[in-house]
């Protein structure tokens, strides 16, 4: 039997959740899993008819977790349970969903295929980054979409000193600097003018925002790149600086802090329907490449 | 009564154009218009029941032009019909239609609001251009949409050397160097990443295809100026330049060529349905800012 | 004479001021102007030696305003030299300096030329902008090089509904939006990817910062139109929106506040030495343009 | 002794390649290495005092290949010698010199590390493409910058449908279309608005050239993709169409054309004086990212 235990996660914040998610439920049992609920999403949504489980717990003994929300409760789900190695499917239950690629009306489909072993696989990379100041760890986190330095308010703008694996590579003035994995090339990198990278390419990606020099251009590094980014002192950046990986926020930098980023040391492994198409989910969810029905070219 | 004399204008390489021209002929008769069509249309189309007339006819008699086909058939009659004051409207039969914005199918609503006279008017500038070689004038011609310099074939690559009014602008290397009216921002220019110019903005527009420079940014500057691009003399040239205006092609182009761009001493006049928006037309045509319906952005 | 009273104007934050700008108002006193301070440089900088002056003293006795410092010096001057048509002269003393075109260590040549009556004009025109709650009005600026509408912090976006003349033209969901003048296209508009406006071109400038479409483009609308732009109600908007009138800021933005931006009723005039080159300062200090020495193009 | 048997590559157009050449290989000869020079190259320059050999002889007796020329002469180099794994060194002797990273006049001390094995390498991959018009195969070749597709002419554009490992990606509307290497990245795709990819990066890249849609964004792929094109059927094709491998032209595209890209079986070896950055060649060669000296934000 594929996935003897199944963990359900959901985006609690989301009041009208738990009827898709006893539904969701219900199908699991009916199909002799075993369900767990991840702690938190039972206790905001009442779905208490199964065992409540924390990150770890449901890490350790869990088959699969579906998560069903946005994006956001993906990326958080994934962050969670990559060092478990347990994979994820996501089902989309609000207004984004790009990559909880199953729309919730298709969900029943779709994990009827999955329960009987018709999914394909893909293996996402995570970054891991770490703040200093001097010799001192501020923070450590781990981001699934990206890490992003950011200045606070309009009045200033950020200057970073990069490095990578200890080879200069350039100083950036800019709104912000991104540092994106490939799954989030499609996300706040996308925004910034950013390249989109197929989820198996095995590579990081800087995007700046808004960047002070007309010449700048994003560029592609190699996943095992060691990233040293030394945010430099700037008059203006008393006004304030922070650092975000995927939604978490460090919002204390100042001059002279260090954020370095390199790949995290575990996996996320997505489980998609059969057929999923990563370039079909582009072209429908972001409307890439859509062709304009017109211009006035001449004919 | 408005426009009692009324031009007839149709893409004659259509050959299902006979029926809606012949349909909106009638109409117009019907109307009390004395209706003309244009002699090429004439001739193609066999619709012979009214009298034919050639451009410089219809520029004398005609009170208005309508001209049914795609952008390329209007940017033509345009520029036959911009010295004489006659105003046009552009009724799309075709894949293409930005400029002629008037659907076949409500064709008849909105050619009765116009004869009631319903209707909007938009003041359009063209481009005229001269080819020079030392000081013999080798072509000339107007254009609405663009005038564009070209090299031919991937091998090589253009260098202009730019001036505007006599000072010196920028030497461009580049696959092709597009100047642009308004109306063009939202042709060739926009494929080549330029901004989008409200047709009442008065600049012309250059945008570069493929700079070679990195830091290189289109530019508006004012309807009044004289532009002189001289191509620069490259090894690669001798396979070939050329340069474009709207349609029209001028493919012998070689080092030291001069092309004088100014704007036209006439305008044409487009006549759109009480109710018009060319924000409407970007949206719809072009999908313009069309808000993906997703990211993976966290919610 | 040109010029007889001569206003003085510096970055006074600029410790290092007093000596160049005491060295300016010695040479125009010698060449038989009248100088006055601005009173707040006078205070700042310890130049006591002449007459302090409000601006709007300097407004209504002046001749000629000249700036010393950057362009933030030289925006602050102009929108309050605007309404009384007061030419401005910019020198540059400090790191940035676009708009302040003249380098201090030529100042004095440029400023003979100027005294003797070599100069040229330009005309700059400014934004007018106000922020509504409701029928109330709850900030008033003037802004010479753009408006700014901005998130607060990287979790949010904000997300504004867009009229021209009444018109609907697009909702935005993006960091930030701007809306530049010509003069604004070379400032922060341009990080955020927007096109060059020639000064003298009678227009404003849309450009999105991280716009979440794919399919944006800038846009170019006449100078005379009238913006009405309306934060909508979004989740994360509680996390805060501002709006920047060039460096001045109304940070307490909420859902459905509304600004609305026209062009400002008085221009101000910029003097730059005769032959100065707007082309020749976007190459010189933005780089525009710059040839790379090479690529891997084969030759 | 690192490489016994050195090859000297040139780019035989340019007619002062004969006196460095010659002294390179002096500086060869007495470092006690055999010389070899190609064929072409002996024959154009003159230089007979050493045996001359052809590619395929090269790839089998030499150590190492020293190109002089431009990236042109080297593009050349590294395709004909990556079957054999012969690895390549470039010394800029030209305009151009993106990938023949070290100047003519730093050779002497370059190479003297490099014979003392103070070096450093890098792989390349190179793409191997074959043209197909039904079952027949018409053309065949490799690149190792790019292979592109492209219009021929202004009038048309190109229409091709892109399959990746036969999963369909997208229909491009376009001047032409870029499938480049890491190497290739910083070449035509850069003109074309391509994002960089540093070269141990293992991907491939897609850039349209002039997209007609607003919505394109560049993709990056891994580098064991299988890329199918074909060339649709549209009115203006006939007008024609070509695509080129690095340089090398195949011109006789017609709709219904289909070319296969993928990774060629065989890498090139670069090899750089020890300390080499790409980083910093991206900066000094592309003014990549290179900081404006000012702009008129305020300070």
């Amino acid at each position: 039997m594929h996935f003897p235990i199944i963990a359900l996660v959901g985006r609690y914040q989301d009041s009208g959740l738990h009827a898709p998610l006893r539904a969701l439920a219900t199908l699991l049992s009916e199909a002799g899993r075993q369900v767990l609920i991840e702690a938190e999403t039972a206790r905001h949504t009442g779905v208490s008819e199964y065992p409540a489980a924390d990150f770890a717990e449901i890490g350790q003994r869990a088959d699969l977790a579906i998560v069903m929300g946005g994006d956001g409760t993906m990326l958080g789900a994934a962050r969670h349970l990559a060092p478990f190695d347990v994979p994820v499917v996501g089902i989309n239950h609000g207004r984004l969903g790009f990559i909880t690629d199953i729309p919730v009306h298709d969900a029943n489909a779709a994990l009827t295929d999955l329960l009987e072993g018709r999914y394909d696989t893909e293996e996402r990379m995570l970054l891991s980054a770490t703040v200093w100041r001097g010799q001192e760890q501020m923070f450590a986190a781990t981001a699934l979409n990206d890490v992003v330095l950011n200045r606070a308010g309009r009045g200033g703008m950020i200057e970073v000193r990069v490095e990578v694996n200890d080879a200069f590579m350039y100083t950036q003035r800019a709104d912000g600097l991104i540092v994106a994995t490939p799954t989030g090339s499609t996300a706040y990198a996308l925004s910034a003018a950013g390249p989109i990278l197929h989820p198996s390419v095995s590579a990081m990606l800087l995007v700046p925002v808004a960047p002070q020099t007309l010449s700048n251009r994003p560029i592609v590094i190699p996943a095992d790149s060691v990233l040293n980014m030394t945010l430099s002192s700037m008059s203006r950046v008393e006004l304030g600086a922070s650092v975000h990986f995927d939604m978490q926020t460090w919002s204390d930098l100042t001059s002279g802090d260090r954020i370095v980023v390199r790949r995290a040391p575990h996996t996320i492994r997505f489980l998609h329907p059969a057929g999923y198409s990563f370039f079909s989910t582009l072209r429908r969810k972001l409307d890439w490449n859509r062709l304009p029905q017109s211009g006035n070219e001449g004919e």
